[in-house]
């Protein structure tokens, strides 16, 4: 079998799907069941209709593009990503999984591949924590990990649930049948950019993960009490956003304070009530992101920060609310894919290095019911979820390359 | 002469007027130029036309309701406020000096008073910053204090100027002939709550203010570098959030170093950008106000806090960028109008404090131009800027009859 990737369609593909955003270019912002989301989807699932794949999409918005097997009572293979992305981002963060899954599948049947298990692009819902405030909600629904009722009671910042959006954007059925059995995919495997500066520091033009690093968010609201910014005097403040700037500093010493370079924390998200110039802040609302390789130093940092929030609220006279919306466990990436991707580089005579993901993608929930794994490609300077993330496309084309070598071994 | 205050109309009216709000009730929310804003501005120009009053209104949106005297060559006697709301504030910040203001003029008009000066009653634009980010817009053009070249091109935060924002409220005419003249006014006296404590404390039914604080504000913005919150490690970040938490902390302490208890400091306004939970803030900017009725203890607050952004930019290798949006001056009340006041107080046998306003008014502006004065009402703990804002109406009905009592002093 001589495979081929045809990259500049592929490139042509990418740059097309950038183009529906509500950035202006070269920004890409496509949040979940927004117009413009549903348009890129629409976008994408055309492009599989021309594949001859036969589409299915479930109550959540997973959309499911089969490529039929000889056996079609085989588990199939699944590979994808998601096409969401977050305000102001860039171009190749999920879709070079969704359009690479694609091409890698168009030059199976070009080569005249005949598959024995089906293989099944996978787009998810909302990778992206965005508008509901917790990430891979369409991989956490479909593996079981985020119930329905859970799930639907979900709320964006504006008050309408996760049931009324995905209504709204035309998706029906119950969300209880999302979930998918433990058994439905043999294998998964995900083609990601890698988000980070190794492989280009290194010259080498695939990572095969070995292990996705383990995320955890929580939610932080503090309650003081506003007034006038001129009228209150400093002894009698209890200023809802002095507490949360304290908070946000907590976050950084706890983070620093494990001293491994595999903790991050990060404070993305500050939302200030009333928000006006000569208004004592009120409400204060943070979103915290801490992750790890190591559960247990990850959760280390998640206690340090609510002791933190004790303290400060104790100090500064402020009721301070800790939710933890996700809390999630690494994962350790299937032998069975890792070996398939190594064997595929090897066969395609691409150097490789095993890595570990520090980002958190939909392959962290797929391998809870499936042998799952990733492949990365380098992209430039490790920039990601910046308007300025780029991959070349040679780099894109060798990770199709890869991965469609690896369906092949997979689906044979 | 016999005066007397229609109290339950007073009130009614007031209640009426918070009830046009773009929050909901009991919050009032009316930014200026909005719909809603423009909706309250024409409620409160009914009732003058109702009390006979000749409208005028300026191409800031400044309103100019004249009760002519008997001598309409001299100069008129000024009174008023504003009624512009914060978002989320109450119903009496501003509304109780215009409608007070109205009241105090039926009062005189149903005792039979007929004035030697005109009375007008004025209705500032914009007294509040939420939306342009400088207070006191409508009173600091009148009196020259900011001229109309720079006030046209401010911008609120989605870039509309003022001049494309006044013109779209259906303002016409240059920005050019709002300033009026050093001798336009003979006096001018505002009525207002007093957003703090000491009155009520105190149990005394009448402020007359002597000095009115000095505001200054800060707009900082930080530009640091964004990337993905988990595969950006902790060394190689630019957080501009982390920044601006470490710069709002030394805007306290700064304030407090002063160590009089007239100093205050907040940071009421942060604006974090992309704002994702999953994405290292690259951009974010916050909003100081920093006060004091001592000029140069102020400024050395703002020395301070520039200082600290200094250190803090280089530590965190994020470029701040510091502007001052304005450092007024502080007021001396005019004798000549502490002195009606406090004989019309003595007239009525209400007991008085002397006192300094710790917020801004536009009395701050108005004493540029006119021997100008004020004073306050108590309100329920001292609380101003929030839903819970209440002043009784007998506190009102008491402050407007001073009020009416001083204006007919002044006007005879």
């Amino acid at each position: 079998m001589k495979l081929a990737v045809d990259q500049p369609r592929l490139v042509r593909e990418l740059d097309a799907l950038a183009e529906i955003s509500d950035a202006p270019a070269p920004a890409v912002t496509r949040v979940v069941y927004t117009e413009t989301d549903l348009r890129g989807r629409e976008f994408v699932k055309n492009l599989c209709r021309q594949a001859g794949l036969v589409l299915r999409d479930d109550a959540v918005g997973n959309t499911f593009a089969r490529w039929a097997g000889a056996d079609p009572s085989l588990a199939p293979v699944g590979t994808g990503s998601h096409i969401d992305a977050i305000p102001n981002a860039g171009r190749y963060d999920g879709t070079v999984g969704v359009l690479g899954g694609l091409e890698a599948i168009r030059a199976l049947q070009h080569a005249g591949f005949r598959p024995k298990r089906s293989i099944e692009l996978l787009m998810f819902a909302s990778e992206e924590p965005t508008r509901f405030g917790i990430g891979c909600l369409g991989s956490r629904m479909l593996t079981g990990m985020l119930d329905a009722s859970a799930g639907e009671r979900l709320k964006d910042r504006d008050g309408t649930t996760l049931d009324e959006a995905r209504t709204a954007a035309g998706l029906t059925g119950s969300l209880e049948e999302v979930r998918i059995a433990a058994d439905y995919y043999s294998a998964f495997v995900e083609l990601h950019i890698e988000q980070g500066p190794l492989l280009e520091k290194r010259s080498v033009p695939v990572g095969i993960v070995t292990a996705i690093a383990a995320p955890s968010g929580l939610r932080i609201t503090i309650e003081g009490e506003g007034g006038h910014a001129g009228a209150v005097l400093m002894p009698d403040r209890k200023d809802a956003f002095l507490a949360a700037a304290e908070i946000s500093l907590a976050v950084e010493r706890s983070t620093l304070a494990t001293g491994s370079i595999d903790t991050v924390g990060t404070v993305g998200v500050c939302e200030v009530f009333p928000g006006a110039v000569n208004s004592i802040p009120s409400r204060v609302r943070i979103e915290v992101d801490v992750r790890d390789i190591d559960e247990s130093r990850r959760d280390s940092v998640l206690t340090k920060i609510c002791s933190a929030c004790d303290e400060i609220g104790r100090r500064r006279r402020v009721d301070i609310r800790t939710e933890v919306v996700n809390a999630d466990p690494p994962a350790q990436c299937a032998p069975v894919v890792v070996e398939a991707l190594a064997a595929s580089c090897s066969a395609h005579g691409f150097e490789y290095d095993r890595m570990i993901s520090r980002a958190y993608h939909d392959s962290l929930f797929m391998s809870r019911i499936a042998p799952a794994g990733m492949l990365f490609i380098p992209c430039r300077g490790g920039v990601s979820h910046r308007p300025d993330e780029y991959a070349s496309p040679d780099a894109i084309s060798q990770g199709t390359l890869v991965l469609a070598q690896s369906l092949a071994h997979l689906a044979a």
